[in-house]
């Protein structure tokens, strides 16, 4: 049998005969219309065990680490350096990230980026060994493409550091720097002896962490357009996903759902406060969205 | 005698020799550091005598007054009623375009960008009856044509509100929305009773206004790449057009001067404090920018 021209690595079924209606239908609309925001992590590309640009930032971390130890006296650090997940936990990601963030404090936009690709040449996944260009998603790589066929404007909204993720989106996802929206960094305008403006990251963050409403408001505000299509896998994207279905007219909002331990991992998100919790997918069946089972829909998880 | 083939609105001499010997000298670069950065409003159309976006909100808030006479009991509105210039340049500029940005405050983007669009089509200049397409720099058009042949990303980087410039950018530049960077508004992400998210704008700003070092910052923050080329026209542009020339090889700052009373307007900025006041064309020349003389360098200002 010879695969179907569209979306080969998606199986035949209601999840793929729902894309590709949408994708058919997406082809009446006005140009400036077919907008698709992706979540990156456990998206468009493996999150566990770790992310990875903490794996990045760990890096970073073990080289500074052993010319300076007394980095050790900082417990988000050491945590980091020990890799005690259940420290990172209570002491709160969000906080260990912007302690690691913190460690480029300093330098120019150019000299992160030049990090960031060094980083992605090398690095190989944790457990697996592939390169991390290797734990992208097929499927999704396709969708991506069938997409940007349609014209499509491919949006990025990560939970993660936008400046890591615009270093490596080019080449990973074809998609241009201004088309990411992750958790901004503040830069400050600086001066040289000479007087030459030099650009350089500070400690700080714009805003909060790019999670939840946040990606909303940030798409709005910096990219300014409204997805069709939006696709995550975790409760920090589900207002992302209600937006992209809040209009007339096609639409479609994917939820990855990881219940493939053979070929990935198996995990799930769950929305909402301690009070009331509530599983992703049971958001999902709740509000129409479309579930994309990994173990299910998908003939082929990793490319190559 | 045929005009030039290359710019044809750019009249012989070093200016044009400038332009076209940057142009050139780009085709040699990766494709992914051609970017060029954009002041709009006295660089890209004209600005004077009002910007194109105060007389939006001059018709916006006509309309509302002539509903709710009891918007005058606010100074920065009864300023902008009364076309009182002197009162606005008391009050502050900054702070009469937050009163009227606020108009707007709990309408959704769309509505905004479809009033803007309203105005734009049929909003003439206020002294010489042109459509404001009309006021576009015929140069500037060709410019942007000649970079985007040469696969330049365009930036528009303005002090103006960054959503009143993306619902036109498209139309008057060929620039799409996520490449606009200005002001921004802050939005909220809030639920109707059935609970669909319904994104709006408030009357707040993120940050304060885009200019000066904040242009380099947010070019930075939103866009991700530093430009090889800027063009501005004022002083809230120097930071911009210094940091596009603070790196190796082929970069131009553009400085466009007004000094053409006869088919446009004669005037200039001052940079610097109260203390240490530096005309513009007097910083250009210090660092090294292009200056383009509009009486001199330009053979025709404006289309058709």
């Amino acid at each position: 049998m010879t695969p179907p021209a569209l979306l080969p690595s998606w199986r035949p079924g209601p999840t793929r005969d729902a894309v590709v209606g949408f994708l058919a239908a997406s082809e009446s609309l006005p140009v400036e219309t077919r907008v698709a925001a992706f979540d990156n992590d456990g998206t468009l590309w493996c999150e566990k065990p770790t992310y990875v640009q903490f794996d990045f930032f760990e890096d970073a971390l073990r080289r500074r680490a052993e010319a300076d130890p007394t980095l050790r006296a900082r417990p988000e650090l050491a945590a980091v350096l020990d890799l005690d997940m259940a420290a990172i936990g209570e002491l709160g990601l969000e906080r260990v990230a912007l302690a690691l963030a913190g460690l480029f404090a300093g330098i120019e936009p150019d000299a992160f980026t030049a990090a960031a690709r060094d980083f992605a040449a090398r690095a190989r996944h944790r457990t697996r060994g592939a390169p991390i260009a290797g734990m992208r998603y097929q499927p999704m790589l396709e969708l991506l493409d069938e997409l940007r066929r349609r014209d499509f404007t491919i949006q990025l909204v990560s939970g993660g550091g936008t400046e890591f993720l615009r270093a490596l989106s080019a080449d990973l996802y074809g998609v241009p720097p201004e088309s990411v929206v992750g958790t901004q960094v503040r830069y400050e305008l600086t001066r040289r002896a000479d007087g030459r403006p030099v650009l350089v990251r500070t400690a700080g963050v714009i805003g909060g962490a790019n999670e939840g409403a946040a990606k909303v408001q940030n798409i709005q505000s910096q990219l300014g357009r409204q997805p069709i299509l939006a696709a995550g896998n975790s409760a920090g994207d589900r207002e992302m996903l209600e937006w992209a279905l809040a209009g007339d007219g096609p639409r479609l909002a994917l939820l990855l759902h990881h219940d493939d331990p053979e070929r990935e991992f198996a995990y799930e998100s769950v929305s909402g406060t301690r009070k009331e919790r509530e599983p992703i997918t049971d958001v999902a069946a709740r509000l129409g969205w479309t579930v994309v089972s990994m173990a299910r829909d998908w003939a082929r998880v990793f490319p190559g």
